[in-house]
């Protein structure tokens, strides 16, 4: 009657290291009222949960020191006194970094339906929280119409991938990726139907978007932050959208982050920078997986998930985001027992 | 019949000195058919004319070597071939630093009221672009709200003077003025009415404003950029707005300027960093002159006028904005005799 749990035993200052987080086993957790026991089956791995390890103020309280690692994640439920969850019920929410965690009024789950033929990985990344922070990072946040010319950083990663295949679905006049690597590169082309990609290794990256987006750029999805942000800046179109989704490459930053220079640019071109937090638009989460849903069940949208296997793997399944080691949306599996069918 | 102009010789590499302009004598120029000549009467000095004299992307081109320095300014109209200006108009348009200039299709100006009660520098200032920028960054870019906290800099300035007192008019919850001195910072309380103003030049700026703005800062109308900017950064409010109206700490930096910080916080707090240029707001321009016309009359609006006499000190009057060495909206009379009544 174990629980195996990832603690937070010190704050990191760059990297998440040995020193950051622990192995331990406390007692399984037991249901109250009106509570739902849960079994972890697979772990959600986003660059968030960096942030939240800092003592700093964020959208969510820093997570306590030896306490699981916070994150989203996929159960089922195992024992339930509450109306709101019944038995086999494979549910989302708030699981952290351990094998069991109670349901309740503080820590609500909801229910993912089945019947719909995909697998649980995929409903995790292009129907989770991934693939709806995509969708109403372009279409809300960044205002996305039809025609406009768009740039997506972090284009191979889970979120970005989403992002350009959405835009082109929609009618983009054109869509370029950046991304590190030529390898990245040519899959963000070759699988994921972007027109161009950018590798932000390579020296010009200013001048080489100049290049690709002659006439401007109305819509950048930035996912990393820092100097990729500054070169996008000075190529934004009149009117232009930043979509501030993370700040990825200033995240394990221990000292002075790197200042973004070119922020007068938003002036001269009339643009505007704007940040989201993807939990504001709960309660329109439906709205994204619908359209999120005919795209991939149609074959449209094409998706990868990288499977870790094992609790124990978490913090360095965490470091693969800042690495750029992962391929696709990073999940770890905590029981593979717990799946959808 | 000769025109006297200053011209741009050479691009300033920081501030505008000896070299950079030359008083000229040049034949006055003639009026042709569907043109008009007009007598220049004052300039407006703006920070924006250092940004055109940068050889560097803008919302104009740059002024070319050569040319006299572009600036905004009111004339009167001397001698007419056209239908739109008659004889006597006291017009407002693009002068440029000179005695006489031709309107024409090229080069359209407007014909400023009479019979208001208001005298030239006043409508230069408050109904000119000075007090019109200041209505549509705060109402229209800055989305201001009754209730909201404001905070602005340069809130001695012409620009930032006129916020804090429509602001307060509208119902703010408080005002928070940004300004460098204790003499400026008592000004902008006791003869503009901002609830506080803290001195930027004193140690822990982001500090004082948390003290001043505990809920958090949800308009920031920014007239200077830099280290103050990232100050209120973080301490901006859940989907707080900044209104980027111009970067005048970084207008002036020859080399590598300086890098903002705290752009994530625009993540954490859901908020915006939008930038405008007022040109753009020209079809509404009524829409602001109409309010800030009644809030002049009825002794709610407080403003202040800088007067400099002669065309030849227009290179130091523009650098007076730099400095902070101004007192209110800055203006180059170049013929005393030009006035509205």
């Amino acid at each position: 009657m174990t629980n195996q749990q990832v603690i937070l035993v010190q704050r990191p200052e760059g990297k998440v290291d040995a020193n950051t987080t622990k192995l331990v086993e406390v007692r399984r957790p037991v249901c109250g009222p009106d509570e739902a026991l849960i079994k972890v089956g697979t772990l959600s791995i986003d660059p968030t949960i960096r942030t939240w390890m800092n003592d700093a103020p964020g959208y969510l309280p820093p997570i306590e020191i030896g306490a699981p690692v916070r994150s989203s994640g996929v159960g089922v439920v195992v024992e339930s006194q509450s109306s709101h969850y019944s038995v086999g019920d494979v549910v989302f929410g708030m699981t952290g970094w351990q094998e069991w965690v109670v349901a309740n009024e503080d820590n609500k789950f909801s229910t993912i339906p089945r019947g719909m033929g995909l697998d649980l990985p995929t409903m995790m990344n292009v129907l989770g929280v991934t693939g709806i922070t995509a969708f109403f990072g372009l279409t809300d946040v960044g205002q996305f119409k039809t025609g406009d010319v768009v740039v997506v950083s972090g284009a191979a990663g889970a979120t970005g991938s989403v992002v350009g295949q959405i835009a082109k679905a929609r009618g983009a006049k054109k869509v370029v990726g950046i991304a590190g690597g030529s390898a990245k590169c040519r899959e963000v082309v070759e699988e994921y139907g972007f027109d161009e990609c950018l590798d932000y290794r390579e020296p010009d990256l200013a001048k080489r978007i100049h290049q690709s987006c002659p006439d401007g750029v109305d819509v950048y999805f930035d996912n990393v932050g820092g100097d990729i942000l500054d070169a996008v800046l000075t190529n934004i179109a009149m009117h232009g959208r930043i979509v501030m989704c993370g700040a990825i490459s200033q995240y394990n930053e221990a000292g002075q982050r790197q200042g973004l220079v070119n922020s007068s640019m938003l002036i001269m071109r009339r643009a505007r920078m704007e940040g989201f937090i993807i939990l504001d638009y709960a309660p329109r989460f439906a709205e994204a997986q619908i359209e999120l849903a005919g795209l991939v069940l149609n074959g449209t949208l094409k998706h990868r998930e990288h499977l870790i296997h094992g609790l124990e793997k978490a913090p360095e399944a965490l470091n693969l985001l800042f690495s750029g080691g992962n391929h696709g949306k990073t999940l770890v599996v905590v029981d593979p027992s717990v799946q959808l069918d």
